[in-house]
């Protein structure tokens, strides 16, 4: 009997070896070698898939940037409120649990490796326009809706507010007692609650 | 003739080729062999200063840390207003020319890597707790200046403005056009006008 394998279920099974070994082990042991044992594959088998690292690379980044994307559009179902539904969008990217840390934290390993690797580097700045816009449209919807000021430009706010959470979840990331998950909250509440404000003036 | 050779100097060369080679090639080559080559040293002399790559790379990251930390100090001398002063030690932190976008690229390779290198996970943790009290403390002058609202919590607020600045740094990197020098600055302006209008209340 042939073996019948659907195609999006091997690129599952691949994505969460990949994700093992790099939470686990780190970006350094993401090799062509490792994901195939992680998987039950053979090397050669991944090898139909997978050029070489770098392809692997791009593959385990676009794999966290999904979990992430996932989790936002599961929770904005049930989020109606456009300051809420900002909120949302944003909270994903703060390391305020052990997953989101290791997410943040192999996020951050790609983020370095890029620095040499110009299909990594684009599959970055791909990843952080689809965020921004995200952020910007429900802004500017919003804005529609009378919630937040008209006089607020919806992208240059996206950008300062996503840039908010990166970096607290860089701080968290290296300093978690410093930097705790109430204190992320804390200031990304504070910044969406002046977005509210100036709403109301 | 003995050759006479200062440590500091010594140091300072090494700091050098460190650079050199991690912001021309990426940090993927700092190596012993690299960074002794390029400083004109045998790896068997550079073994003398660092035991491994780990210590390496430590050493690279606090040298990086040491140009951001000087420039800091040495705009900071013509600065007497305290806004003007977390300014100086905020701006340092974009990406908004050749230079600092070079500095910001190792910066977050460095991160990267100390996913999995406990020393260089603790000089990453030790660099933004002297960034955060550095803030910190300037704004606790500005408060008793009266120039900022008494009611801010001012190492909450640091962590917030620095993390302001990571981020923005870090989508510059991967998307100068969209996140341009001047954007990165109206948005970090934007924000310390919010600080000096809270004052005004």
């Amino acid at each position: 009997m042939p073996k019948i394998v659907d195609h999006a279920e091997r690129r599952a099974a691949l994505a969460a070896a990949v994700w093992e070994v790099a939470s686990r082990d780190g970006l350094d042991a993401v090799t062509m070698r490792r994901v195939a044992a992680a998987a039950g594959w053979s090397t050669g088998a991944l090898a139909h898939y997978f050029d070489d690292k770098e392809e692997l690379l791009v593959f385990a980044f676009e794999t966290v940037a999904d979990r992430v994307g996932r989790r936002i559009v599961k929770a904005a179902e049930h989020t109606r409120d456009p300051l809420e539904l900002i909120r949302v969008q944003l909270v994903e990217g703060l390391a305020i649990d052990s997953e989101r840390r290791a997410e943040v934290r192999v996020w951050f390993a790609f983020l370095g490796l890029a620095e040499t690797r110009p299909q990594l580097a684009k599959a970055g700045r791909d990843a952080y326009r689809v965020w921004r816009d995200r952020v910007a449209k429900t802004l500017t919807s919003a804005q529609r809706q009378g919630v937040v000021d008209d006089s607020i430009d919806a992208e240059r706010e996206a950008a300062a507010l996503i840039a908010l959470v990166d970096g607290l979840a860089i701080q968290a990331t290296f300093d978690p007692r410093a930097v705790s998950a109430e204190r992320q909250l804390e200031i990304l509440d504070d910044r969406l609650a002046r977005l509210a404000i100036a709403s109301a003036r």
